[in-house]
């Protein structure tokens, strides 16, 4: 396979584009070091390793997961200093426990007293402290104590007064920047953020507790604002892949989206003026519900191609007007998708090929499960 | 693992109640005798080998597939009679050949010259035939030659004719019984695609061609016609493990589904009214798009929580009415989905856990890939 063009590929395939991948992960990491901030790089959009070696630079050192599986891959590989940035389930608390006993620095989130009364309830072995992270919601309405919440000062100061446990940091996700268009938008959900997280910062410090401060969200980590520099950390992930939704809140531009999904006509349907592909839900996820001008997905060089809808190993595709020209779409012809969510996405393909300017270079084999 | 109850496992986990699974297989088994029709089960919703022996009663024969990796993977374990019941896609003519060189009979199927072409330019060795199902749209609106049209019968005459080929079957995929509420608008829909396929079979006697006829869905095979008794096959697949789709379509009961997802409680926000659990899209897929009343899934015994939305590791889910009452909700606590659809959902887990009345008795470990 490999030197092949990706042409020579069985479809549907996961095509990984690595110079964009590196020219993401660059771009990612020089801006966290003007801003003079530490990045995380989340591992949940593609769950390889040789992905998160370019993430982190070869370091294998300082990442985010968002499973428990995720976390022993990378643990089992030499990768070390991980957040398992997921409100502690409560029957994983033994797994990670063997993780915290196991690596240097392996750290836990938690937005709940029952989660820290589970790790006070499991003392780590060898004098070895939990490290814990508080979730904060800064206004993305899902995980974390509400910033505004009495309790989340009380849960703070908690895990930094019980035995065995350090309080290691506060980590905000600003998925809220989903909601944004452009730059602006993106920016003041970042703002906010970054104030809130500072702010909670200053209350802990008014307690006499210092300890780190971590937010992200590719939106916000590719157009940060100055302030994200007083913050210990950011986490993003995406953006080592991108795709058509970052494209479209503003994080990016198309030509930055790293992952594609090849795909071959494999019908025309003239009674309908569509054809057909073999790239189903089971190849590209129903992520976006299909509500682009073009469906699901973007199709790369055919801005008048929409990818309607989609069967488990089927997709129809029709124009976006007029009669189709079929003469142009022979059966066996090849039509590149362009993924409007790279995660959901990269989740369906047990397996990524991997090109420089469309010469295949080898595989990439992800972690799956939890 | 072995012997212990399903709620010692990690979360989320797909649970297979393997009763079901044996009483939804014998009972479409007992239909199909019944009706003096073959089934030919489709393994696209599980891709194991312990539900296909299932399915096949131990024969390892005759089954349905909808990827050559599916075949591949049956064919490496002692399947034969196996139909590759996918457009012939042009890419994989070599590996379908192969397959057809190694096995009893390996079958492949086609709507379109160019297929036909690409078999009559790569003869089977040892003077095998290509075994070629002629795909029929019987109103269903994806794949296959539309029935009314000329076109149609001169390729199934092509395929005839062809040196090397044998016209095996003419196969046509009721689909579009998805779109039925209840079982007489199932069953006008399944003579609908008997009547038409059995005059589609009566215009080739007419030519002096006779061969095999199929027509499927779990919908039109859970409650068939008579007249389906006078088709050679039938190939459905979903219903080894139904869903609530098949549930709301008539198929089933909701009780005969065979596949549920274990989550667990992993959060409380009760200043949005709302809890998370450990199951997002990750763990359930995206299928159904969220429009049953109780969200993208059924949560078994709450008939008041709806699964509202999900991220990729996340599910926020809220009372369909009135203030939730967390006592009963505690973190860790577990609950039970009943996915909306089984074949996306199944793509979501890389090992399926199977159980009898809640004993866990082993894993089941799917094929994936194309």
């Amino acid at each position: 396979m490999e030197g092949e063009p990706v042409s020579a590929l069985f479809t549907p395939a996961l095509v990984v584009d690595v110079d964009k991948v590196k020219r993401n992960a660059q771009r990612m990491r020089e801006r966290c070091h003007k801003l003079g901030v530490q990045l995380r790089p989340h591992m949940k959009t593609h769950k390889t390793l040789e992905c998160a070696d370019i993430m982190t630079d070869g370091s294998r050192q300082c990442i985010v997961v968002s499973t428990l599986a995720e976390a022993s891959f990378y643990a089992d590989h030499g990768f070390d200093d991980i957040l398992y940035a997921y409100c502690l389930p409560l029957d994983k608390v033994e797994r990670c426990a063997a993780l915290s006993e196991r690596l240097d620095l392996f750290q836990v989130l938690l937005d709940h007293p029952d989660a820290l009364e589970q790790l006070r309830k499991r003392p780590l072995k060898g004098s070895r402290q939990w490290h814990v992270w508080l979730k904060l919601d800064c206004g993305n309405g899902r995980a974390g104590v509400l910033h505004s919440e009495p309790g989340s000062l009380q849960l703070a100061q908690a895990i930094a007064e019980a035995d065995g446990v350090e309080l290691t940091g506060v980590y905000a996700h600003c998925g809220n920047t989903y909601n944004c268009r452009g730059v602006e938008q993106i920016q003041t959900v970042a703002q906010e953020t970054t104030n809130l997280t500072l702010q909670f910062m200053d209350k802990l410090e008014a307690f006499g507790i210092s300890c780190k401060s971590s937010i992200g969200s590719t939106p916000s980590c590719s157009h940060p604002v100055q302030d994200m520099g007083k913050l210990s950390e950011v986490h993003p992930g995406n953006y080592v892949f991108y795709d058509v939704q970052q494209s479209m809140i503003g994080s990016c531009s198309l030509d930055d989206v790293a992952v594609k999904v090849l795909t071959r006509v494999i019908g025309h349907c003239p009674h309908r003026n569509q054809l057909l592909v073999d790239c189903g839900w089971a190849g590209i996820s129903l992520d976006g519900s299909g509500k682009l001008p073009t469906g699901y997905a973007v199709i790369e060089g055919h801005p008048n191609l929409k990818l309607l809808s989609m069967t488990q190993e089927h997709g129809r595709v029709e124009p976006t007007s007029g009669p189709l020209d079929y003469s142009k779409y022979p059966i066996g012809s090849l039509l590149t998708l362009i993924p409007y969510h790279s995660c959901a996405t990269a989740m369906m393909h047990p397996v990524y090929y991997v090109h420089s300017e469309g010469c295949l270079l080898g595989k990439w084999t992800p972690t799956r499960g939890w």
